[in-house]
């Protein structure tokens, strides 16, 4: 069963296109959580294993931020494998976010933590990369991914600000940065496309760039898009909406910030209430979602 | 004291502009390193130690690619910071190969773990970021390199074969990708250009480009070069003498394989052997880069 299959399948299930970003800071973690004699790193754990318990029956993934966890140190890493295992317990997919890219025999080193079956890494079911290197770093991402039915997803346009300051420049043949780095992911997963029309190299698009959505998406019919900068970043669900396929399908939507911290907006002060704000917050998002799709005449 | 001040004085003491790449793979590690009940992670760190004590007195700095230490799960991250722990014992400088980049409030998680003064983090000296997402992804890095007195090198151009699939397109204002990228990254850095002449953002060029050498030096006039690409890669020393400026500094080339697989090369069955193959090697590379730098007339 192939990686867009399974997500495919669990969006479906849940009726949410929505993945739950896991961006924790030990600051995020609210007192009644915390017990004496935590490390930040263990706080971190509880704080996710809270929000995923919460989260499990709404959505189909989580999405770990692998520098949060990295800036952690070590143990850091634990709590990110730590994270992964308890999510896939409760059925969720997981796609890892850690834009890793380098030259092929490193890239294939990256590909062996991230998707390969090694005893720690066997669990997260894609990866976010980087297309800067060209072909040859992508390619052992892709054969791993390949050969495990894992995904990846090549950033193609970034949800910040400056994202314009390399992808927006202007190339001779009349494309822009940006479309041509579109159009190779396109080609370069095209051999790979399986029964449900999708290849299994994604791309990232920013839901904070509505004018480029509808283009974008054309030049990439058999690509799953993950969509980042939705809610806290400013991106809206009109925009996200634009990078689904006309069926309603082909994508799914990154928060991180407004769900983790839902319940600091609520002034949740009980382990209950952080976890009916949570659940508020990812309801609120999955019908805005489900709704911008709709007016769009994108229906699942 | 700046980075690119340490780096330019560990260059000079030493005589030798080569970063050591420690790459490591389990299965690179000689039997004649290895006790009894030791992990792959173990393993690794032992072989790292000693490669470390063969160069301590030959080179200026070590490079550790992170990818390699991923691999081998939460304990290949404790191996990495002891990796790094060690070398600094050894008044080594430490450039960590990340390649990171992310939006701005992740990449600032990024500077934690490997830049800014975090218990664990607090010895690397510089590491490698990718520019693809543009100044506020590059940002959170710079400001926690000039805080701290590290460095950062940017991806320009790499050594891999497919490097120009995205780096060779023609823009329409005449010039090729890599050089707006270069142009980036000089204009990135110029507002903090020390009085040693370079500023904390550095670049990473391949040895492997020799014709496209020399017009990217003279656009980085003030940008320390790391050069990957030497040795196995292909890399020469006379393509990467072009990378230096013209007094012979302003570039250090790394090696991994070539210096970690000596002792191979020479058959070596004892850590003795092992010492002289890899003392011998790191000897040959050193004399190969400074003669390479008399022929262009580039001497320190």
């Amino acid at each position: 069963m192939t990686f867009t299959w399974r997500l495919k399948k669990a969006i479906e299930e849940k009726n949410n296109p929505t993945v739950l970003g896991l961006d924790p800071k030990p600051e995020y973690v609210p007192d009644f959580l915390i017990e004496a004699g935590m490390s930040n790193a263990e706080k971190v754990l509880a704080f996710n294993r809270h929000l995923i318990d919460a989260a499990k029956d709404l959505v189909p993934a989580i999405k770990p931020q692998l520098a949060y966890y990295e800036a952690l140190g070590p143990e850091g890493i634990d709590v990110f494998y730590e994270t992964i295992r308890y999510a896939k317990k409760m059925d969720l997919l997981v796609i890892v976010d850690g834009k890793r890219n380098d030259i092929g025999s490193t890239a294939d080193q990256y590909a062996t933590a991230y998707l390969k079956d090694s005893g720690f890494a066997s669990f997260a079911d894609a990866l976010t990369v980087n297309p800067f290197l060209g072909i040859d770093g992508i390619k052992p991402f892709l054969d791993a991914a390949v050969e495990h039915d894992k995904g990846l997803f090549v950033l193609v346009r970034t949800s910040n600000p400056s994202a314009g300051d390399l992808l927006d420049l202007k190339l001779d043949d009349g494309r822009i940065f940006y479309e041509a780095v579109a159009d190779l992911v396109a080609a370069w997963g095209s051999a790979y496309v399986g029964d449900d029309g999708y290849s299994p190299l994604g791309a990232v698009i920013g839901a904070t760039w509505p004018e480029q959505a509808t283009a974008l998406r054309e030049r990439l019919a058999s690509t799953f898009v993950l969509v980042p900068g939705y809610g806290a970043q400013g991106g809206k669900a009109d925009g996200a909406a634009l990078l689904f396929d006309k069926k309603g399908g082909g994508a799914i939507v990154n928060a991180s910030r407004s769900l983790m911290l839902a319940y600091q907006k609520e002034g949740a002060t009980s382990l209950d209430a952080f976890r009916e704000a949570t659940i508020r917050a990812l309801e609120a998002m999955r019908d805005d979602l489900n709704q911008a799709l709709a007016r769009a005449g994108k229906t699942r």
